[in-house]
């Protein structure tokens, strides 16, 4: 077995379409913060590479390796002394009028809907699987995967999701109505979005990264993935240890 | 196909044993507000008789047909137009410090730690999976099945959740540390609450109706109980519209 | 005493200087929603003209008159009976690197930094009375005043601040820090924010309706401003009676 | 100038009526965490004494000096280089059905309302100024200063309030309508609460320290008392930092 690591490894992969290297790798070792870690499952485009986050900063949810850290996690994993957590991942796919989709994307975090700074507050539309929902007025809606519950959507009052349940959060972010709290759904539940009137500026973000202008025209439509990232833990820490030290639980 | 509604079927319903009447029913129609059905359903002991709630009062979330829809409900459900929703619920066990079980309860909503009125804030520790959780300083935990999410939880911070998910929620009561948010965990996980303190005034509630004082010798161990509760929906409304009457969503 | 209400006075007040008019009004009437009252207050640049509220639309906050008690309101103003309700506003000032002012404006409701849908987190740093208070990641952070509490700070979490104290509020809008909760300071309190990192895409926003960007090399200094908002209180309700009837209190 | 330290100081302390030594006292030096510098405070029974805290364990909001920090906080204050923050208490009264006082406390940080563990939800009424604001159907209420607001509503939700503002702060216990959040008023505000319905095990709780029984006959009134709490702030640190500290502030 063979791991790669080498400096041009970065600009490789980001120049690369997988199926390029694909056949020659069993393990993807990322190196950075969180964020790396999203824009590398993206690229992978589904590939059942395992990875391994090595964080070079602060601990992340993602990157649970730290790199003081990194050669135990390297030896452990190559020993076969590690697990691979299966992580559920969204499919958005963004409709115009006519039913053709204009965007697919898959994420790990979330997808979100959100305005523009100067934007007026949005009106949006909620469904699920056919039914009607509620309309918020809000500065936006996060769609989070349990792996995401911990990302945005924890800023915007959402609950912590523990990784392996199956279900989706749907996040109001400054809804008007004190009562539109985050919701957690089954997560084969088929999400639909829409805007209840014409707005400028209104935005659909993939996992913080990938963003596209939303018009009064289009469906967001927000299901599970037939994609998984296979994130590898290499038994050092729990999900609850990676928890308590990111939030600080305990220490006041 | 009979359903006996008199006069007299409170009085003989706490009193009966379901075993003196099981073989003769076909469907439990509770009238009243979710606490009789919360409590009708304890009675059950996890026989499998579903449930009509009839809410003689305002809209309940779990007697969601009201006085005037009685009769169009009670047409669907004898017409077989009906759906069943089988509830997930809670086994919740105190034992002491040999290990035996002193108390054992099956809930629908929640199992509830809290303390009394003068009592000083508690200290208490969580596990689940025989994992360290966290510890928490806070007026109480609240562990809540789907179901529950609209009852306690949500007025301490919880989300909301979806009835059919296969999670339990996990939401301190006025935690001291503001990081201890609420927590969505597998329905098949083991809880295990233990406190780390001696504490006077300590008590478990069970769907807010049965108490047991709880002491630092004690364990409480909660986990999804083998018993459902059955609900009969006669699709006059789906979960979201009853949602949306109870928390006056979109108004404004 | 002369009132004027005729179909051409929103062109004349938009086209016509404060000044041209000034001497000859004893009271503005304003016609429309919450967002209209605010642009008349701007428009009025300080001057001391009472302002009647009247809400086109649903009950607002700041409009608490509505078209079928306008008659009823009119005539208690004309007769005398009611009161003035002095409104505390500030002004908002942003410099650039050498101390220039570059902007200054006047709002009842608040002043507003946030973020561009697509842009990163920002990190930004808030200084009360030249003592450092704390850097927030977030999505932004909203000063405001007691009127603006119920605007878009109640949706980002802030309190209810009675219209009569003598305080602002800052509420930072999604924290990454869970611990970064609203915090409420004197009325003459100084307030200074500046940009922790190179930002792009980050705004700063007047009563929700003048925006200019904000760089790393300005400061937004935000204090109370001398101007006044005089709002006619023609005595149909109290401040309670248009919390509860808006945010639908004790209804559930 | 004498100040005095010796073992029995406690003892004396609780024993001794105030007037017994006020004359011999210039300063008051309380050894301890939160909890004992509250109850001094109430057993000066409003005698003009500056009071220096000096926690023996981890920070507190109002012993803001360490152990460790001692010695330069003493030198600090026998030079004179301190300042005294003179710190809004609440007075609160418990009224029988025929006006009469059954109790009367003084408190720095605040007045609670709330239900015993195995208690029904309580309907309570609250009156500003002789004004209805809403009935609350929750856990409970707090009535807190801003001193009060970093410890009991903070946990519940409710705001930071700067020390020097001149505002009360009314933050319910987990309502059952998401709407009722947090209200801040006045200080200058008489806030007055009943019961609503009969219910038993309710208590009133001042300072967390106090505690009487609450029932549907009685009338709780709460203002500003004309008591003050005399802090000396040696000017080792703001109160930002200590807000910091104790909040573990930027460090996610």
């Amino acid at each position: 077995e063979t791991i790669t690591v080498d400096n041009s490894l970065g600009e490789f992969f980001v120049k690369a379409s997988p199926v390029d290297f694909i056949d020659s790798v069993d393990l993807l070792l990322v190196l950075g913060g969180d964020g790396t870690l999203l824009s590398s499952v993206r690229l992978l485009e589904g590939e059942k590479i395992p990875i391994l986050g090595v964080n070079l900063g602060s601990l992340g949810f993602l990157t649970i390796v730290q790199v003081d850290e990194f050669e135990e996690a390297l030896t452990n994993t190559l020993n076969g002394n590690y697990q691979i957590d299966e992580r559920l991942m969204l499919e958005g796919k963004i409709f115009d009028e006519n039913g053709k989709v204009l965007v697919e994307e898959h994420v790990l975090n979330d997808v979100v809907v959100n305005k523009a700074a100067l934007a007026r507050i949005m009106d949006l539309r909620l469904m699920i699987d056919g039914d009607f929902v509620s309309d918020y007025k809000s500065d936006g809606l996060i769609i989070s995967t349990p792996t995401g519950s911990t990302a945005y959507s924890l800023a915007a009052g959402g609950p912590i999701i523990f990784p392996s349940t199956n279900v989706l959060t749907i996040t109001p972010i400054c809804p008007h109505s004190l009562t539109n709290r985050p919701i957690v759904v089954c997560s084969n539940s088929e999400i639909e979005i829409t805007l209840n009137k014409m707005h400028t500026d209104i935005f659909i973000t993939f996992d913080g990264q990938k963003g596209y202008r939303f018009s009064s025209q289009h469906i967001l439509k927000v299901k599970k993935s037939e994609r998984k990232a296979l994130l590898i833990n290499p038994k050092l820490k729990n999900y609850f240890e990676v928890l308590k030290e990111k939030l600080k639980w305990g220490e006041r």
